[in-house]
């Protein structure tokens, strides 16, 4: 759709507090809009993105020249209709696409780097909720993510009931599993185990921790696909060539395919903050910041609520989506709960999948 | 039981043939036994050891000083009686334990290194088999073996189909899928990613690729458990620590866990061994060997073949036994399998098991 455009940019008018206890001064956000807001701004969706998302939904990624992470959902007169709805996708504080993170500078001229301080999801959605308040968005018709999004979607209705009539919360969680920590704590050894990282300052050295960051990019990958799909898409197929080679070199066709996810990965996406992002998800626990109860948290919330699963993914299982339903239901909130049937493993949310997007599109009115 | 005790060592008086084409001079092979071999040599059991595993099954390891890693099945008394049976087990080629591998030295005097040859499963087998010609033992009353060891049991079977009277392969596959592939591929570039590596040749450098095997061991580790055990064990229970500490060191549990695993291991294992088995079992695919028909490795066995899967291993889960029990179905084998119910994922077949001991010892007789 669009062609590229580079980020609006927002700098927050007071400081930021943070969970750990620090306030950060001077915070930027990036972000995108797609579709016009009404007069009564009262048809905004925010978008939430994942991990390794942006703020490019719907629109060329600017490194890459790739297409919009959620383009097929995101559009005119697609699910998520930009002729209706006013989308608002913001880089995550934190990230590494323009909103301030690890890479920014601070005021001595030099990268925070591991001077940045560690965030959380909820600091993630203080920061979007200081966004909208500058943009004049008081109520949202509905904030919408999978995975790392979904989290923002379930902690800004947790933490801000009246700022959202609808939460959709997709291939999601309300807390990080011990496998899924487990494995996110692999990735940030693998970057801290490469010598170019430096400590983390890294930055101007010429030199950054890519091998690294791509074996922490493989071993996630992993986890957003399924057994049946790999075995379905790769099994054991060799690689451009008609034998084993005896080698190390990628014979088989998975071999290939996670080492080019691994180095393309490296190309667009700074290793601290990806130390910083995981971190934020492995400290998500949105009962831990309710006093252990899910269902406190969402006590009392007037909004309508759809949480959406896929059966083949195992990094948030239905399990988690039906834990938090369970809590909603307890709550006495409006929820609806449909685990999907898809192969893509936990990357079905952003695949084709016209199952969601007629749920997306339903619940969205 | 029994007190360390250097492996004993046979040098192979034939160079080994190789699936890769090459064949191997001097090799040798490094095992223990335990319990006395019968006068009519019918009373051997060779056991085969697992990715990480060696030949100290139930005497204590010399490098770490803990227990075998199956003493719990193997002893005076056990399901695998050393009273009436005698135990061999040998470390595999490509290994670090004293067999010959990377790290043993060429008649040049120089480690192997990346010189030694790519080898496979059938290649370990046929160094079991040259093993036990040495030894005198023509017919095992069974070969046995967990994991990669199950694999070497059922190849020995397809390969040479005579010297094992019983077959007893646990938690185990036919064939390597893409899944396993990948998280193999994940492992070795970490170790390749760590610039101590060397491009293989850190022997006698005073420096080894730990960080990067460390790395390797933490991704493989968390697949060797189940989700429903990490969570039982560990949850998000938080280390020595009342609360998160808002940085990057082991806060949970499982990060302490898994980090105590990675580098542990690199206290008793090889990088390279590590690089070239986990590529002899990505090679691994008896069908491909036999014309592409699991039924043909097996046709006309006359063993006796005994499965064994466990509900929570989603390394090798249970469809892996059944694809392998079906095939021997079709070659009109006598076999049997068995699911069992335990929480511990693949790493079952090492621990508190009860229904595998009954098991084992009703299949050996």
């Amino acid at each position: 759709m669009a062609p590229t455009t580079a980020s609006q940019g927002f700098t927050l008018p007071q400081p930021l507090p943070l969970d750990g206890g620090q306030a950060l001064d001077g915070v930027t956000i990036a972000y995108q809009t797609y579709g016009e807001l009404a007069p009564d701004r009262g048809n905004a969706i925010l978008l939430c993105h994942a991990l390794t998302g942006d703020q490019y939904v719907a629109s060329a990624h600017p490194t890459t020249g790739k297409p919009g992470w959620w383009e097929r959902m995101v559009g005119p007169g697609k699910p998520i209709d930009t002729n209706r709805f006013h989308v608002v996708c913001a880089n995550v504080i934190g990230g590494c696409m323009g909103s301030t993170g690890p890479a920014s500078l601070t005021l001595d001229g030099r990268q925070w780097a591991k001077r940045f301080p560690v965030i959380t999801i909820r600091d993630m959605v203080r920061a979007q909720i200081a966004l909208l308040d500058g943009l004049g968005i008081e109520r949202l018709h509905a904030v919408v993510g999978g995975s790392m999004g979904g989290m923002q979607a379930l902690s800004l209705a947790a933490n801000f009931p009246d700022r959202a009539e609808r939460v959709l919360a997709i291939a999601t969680t309300a807390r990080h599993s011990a496998q899924n920590i487990a494995f996110h704590e692999v990735g940030r050894q693998a970057v801290m185990a490469d010598t170019d990282w430096q400590d983390g300052d890294y930055y101007g050295t010429g030199r950054a921790p890519d091998k690294g960051l791509s074996v922490a990019r493989m071993a996630a990958h992993i986890t957003y696909l399924s057994e049946a799909g790999l075995t379905e898409k790769f099994g054991r197929n060799l690689q451009d060539r008609d034998a084993k080679t005896f080698g190390f070199d990628a014979d088989f066709q998975i071999e290939s395919y996670l080492r080019y996810q691994g180095t393309g990965f490296t190309q667009r996406f700074d290793a601290n903050s990806y130390l910083y992002i995981t971190r934020a998800m492995d400290y998500f626990d949105i009962a831990e910041e309710h006093g252990g109860m899910l269902a406190s948290a969402f006590a009392g919330t007037p909004a309508r609520f759809c949480l959406v699963s896929f059966d083949s993914d195992w990094l948030y299982p239905t399990a988690e989506s039906r834990h938090v339903v369970h809590a909603l239901n307890a709550a006495g909130a409006a929820v609806s709960f449909v685990e999907l049937s898809a192969p893509f493993g936990h990357d079905s949310f952003l695949l084709d999948v016209p199952a969601l997007d007629r749920v997306v599109a339903g619940f969205l009115g």
